[in-house]
């Protein structure tokens, strides 16, 4: 049974507290176990690679055989029926056609001073993406990824996806042929992201490296961070669905299954006006746990993380919304733009009751990879900008440096650094010459 | 003595490879000891920072001290001097104008199924800003943070500034009253990073935490990082100047001199066509080194990591910039706008000889704080972007659901997530009735 609160009843605030701080994720302490996988891949390259992956995938591979050919993946691909492909195509499409309007402008003006200043956006070299291997393979993940980094202009996109066995996924790598990607591995765990943030001879290092993986794989990327750029850490899936009474149960209900059928440490919350409506969503998703094939995830979820809280009104709803900070947020209210725009911080909103948040996992367009665990409070989902860096201009005229270079002389003695305050200094005696 | 190179010998290749590995930073490992500060903030609160404020400041707070008054605030500003309040309002009213422009847009728009989709843009709402004591505390530190998360709309600003022995830092205080801090802490090293990450009873927990530190410091960002966002952890300072020999020997030996005054890791690099030049600079640098206040940090910095490298030509300089990824990069050559559109990666640009990099560190516009360590490949320097988060928004009809939920009914069901597909069809049936 998901708790039941009633956000007007005394003890609401101290149990929602603790609703807001349950600790769902029990992450394994592997850090020395990577630092070691790091360090072999760092020292002994291809072989070391080859050898952690003989051992976790069971698989004997040569520098040769590292890579995936386009053979391969053309075989692979041929697999895939007409129907998925179609599906993965309109996807596909419709994540660019997003992710290209993230594109950001450059800007370059002169001040008052004659000063030229501004900014220009590059796209980060080389990256990579970590495409997690067996039942967590997503190919809509890989569109997720590899797409905001193509439409970035990232001209080599390394993807590396374990194959354990040697088995190929066909859709995955369909997923990474429609978006561009350049080079495909077959490694995983922590010995594939030390191979892309430190190269070996056959996988050149990449500068960023995005992408979900397990605990070795997480581990890693906080290791490598520093030496290359990495996305978020992604925690455990979230949704919170505000609803009022006119919906139907069950709609909501699966809907809250959609995200407890990830992970038992899913979390699924309902914050509705209509108490009797909460209860029957309660029991739609009970009725629809009978058969759902993944009911060995998502009831645990359900029973351990999940909630529905009743309020008197949309404004609470908000309110508490906010401080949930959710990943996903469903409205499924009558004026779903105005509870909107009463809300400040949530990683993806889906508005009105057509709008299953399953939509925005796959064909919506904007990305799903997104902050959990509160972190929409001050992080953003995977973007475009994710994939590019900006680098300030400026450009001073004699004039300029006349106008200004006086406060920095002066700040820079402030500061006690004499250097600073001397560069300006010397070229400002030469304009006074 | 810096390193000379020569671009076109035969043994420069190794020779720069070394000069980008170099390792400049020896850092402590203070981690264990952060961790149990941490913990003792979490723990005991208010106490545990006023005890390790006795023990490191040496001075005795209460609950009731440990935030700077208004009044204390205005007798400290009151003893700046008009000439240094003016260069700091100067600096200010340049970097809010240039931060201004950072801000982004919103958007929306309805696509051919019918389904809006959008973004948008909201501020962090409490954001936490750590300001070293003793001679690294710099006032314009102060104002390329507090204005970004200003310009961004951040509600709350909290300062931490450890005042060892009780002494006030005038300017510092200045500088956050002139950018809009709200609350000043006399406290510092982890124990002020862990009561601004989980709060005390006192100071209330922000959402991130910028600004520079020492170990401590950037050892408790690390661990805080999650439960808050943090900025960047930057490195020792850099700078590559590309001159040729139409320069000022003597402008040039003191902009390397600028950033190596800073710390005896910073590095300070030229690459130049004009071999004479380098030798002209190198002794200039000498000169300076005679007579400058810090030579005792300069001297060290560029006889351990100076290089002046010569190039036949500006295009293999650009191509050296951008493996080097230097934080600051001057353009001191006849035509910098054609050499800085053949230069990715760099965190700021100085474009011409009238544009040392001290004026971006004061009063350009731009930020200071910059990527290090050739993390200009990845990453950007702070902006208003920093104390922002967008979030996604998708609205669906039943029109656009009807024309792209089948596409994601079958990708739920190639990825083996019922309920996630079963959500999708569950509407569809509905509008099929």
């Amino acid at each position: 049974m998901p708790v039941f609160l009633d956000a007007t009843a005394p003890e609401f605030e101290a149990a929602f507290n603790t609703l807001l701080n349950a600790k769902r994720e029990d992450s394994p302490d592997v850090d020395s176990v990577v630092a070691d996988i790091i360090a072999d891949v760092r020292a002994r390259g291809d072989q070391a690679v080859i050898d952690l992956t003989a051992k976790f995938d069971r698989i004997t591979l040569t520098p040769q055989t590292l890579r995936i050919t386009a053979d391969e993946i053309a075989a692979a691909v041929a697999q895939v029926s007409p129907e998925d492909r179609d599906a993965l195509e309109l996807a596909a499409a419709r994540i660019r056609a997003y992710h290209t309007r993230q594109l950001p402008d450059d800007a370059e003006w002169t001040d008052e001073t004659g000063a030229t200043l501004g900014w220009r956006w590059s796209a980060v070299s080389a990256a990579g993406l970590y495409v997690p291997g067996g039942l967590a393979s997503y190919p809509s993940s890989v569109l997720m990824n590899a797409i905001p980094a193509k439409v970035a202009g990232v001209q080599r996109l390394a993807m590396v996806v374990p194959t354990p066995d040697g088995i190929l996924n066909p859709l995955v790598l369909l997923a990474a042929h429609i978006s561009g990607v350049d080079e495909v591995y077959r490694i995983g765990g922590a010995q594939a992201v030390a191979a892309l943030a430190y190269g070996t001879d056959t996988i050149a290092p990449v500068d960023k490296i995005t992408g979900p993986g397990n605990a070795f794989v997480a581990a890693a990327k906080r290791r490598v961070f520093g030496k290359v750029g990495i996305d978020m850490i992604a925690g455990p899936s979230e949704i919170l669905i505000v609803a009022d009474g006119d919906n139907d149960p069950d709609w909501i209900a699966l809907d809250l299954l959609s995200q407890a059928e990830h992970d038992e440490s899913a979390q699924s919350i309902l914050i509705t006006t209509d108490e009797a409506f909460g209860k029957a969503v309660a029991d739609a998703v009970d009725k629809r746990l009978e058969s759902l094939q993944r009911a060995h995830i998502a009831g645990p979820s359900w029973r351990d993380y999940g909630a529905i809280i009743t309020v008197p009104d949309l404004d609470l709803a908000a309110k508490l919304t906010d401080r949930i900070a959710p990943e996903h947020l469903e409205l499924c209210v009558a004026d779903p733009h105005s509870l909107s725009a009463k809300i400040t911080h949530a990683g993806a909103i889906f508005l009105g009751q057509w709008t299953p948040e399953a939509i925005g996992d796959y064909v919506g367009g904007p990305n799903h990879v997104l902050p959990t665990a509160r972190s929409a409070r001050f992080s953003s989902g995977l973007s475009v900008l994710d994939f590019m860096k900006r680098t300030t201009l400026a450009h001073m005229t004699p004039a300029a440096l006349r106008a200004i270079g006086p406060a920095a002389e002066r700040l820079a003695r402030s500061e006690s650094l004499e250097a600073h305050g001397l560069s300006v200094t010397a070229r400002l005696r030469k304009l006074n010459d």
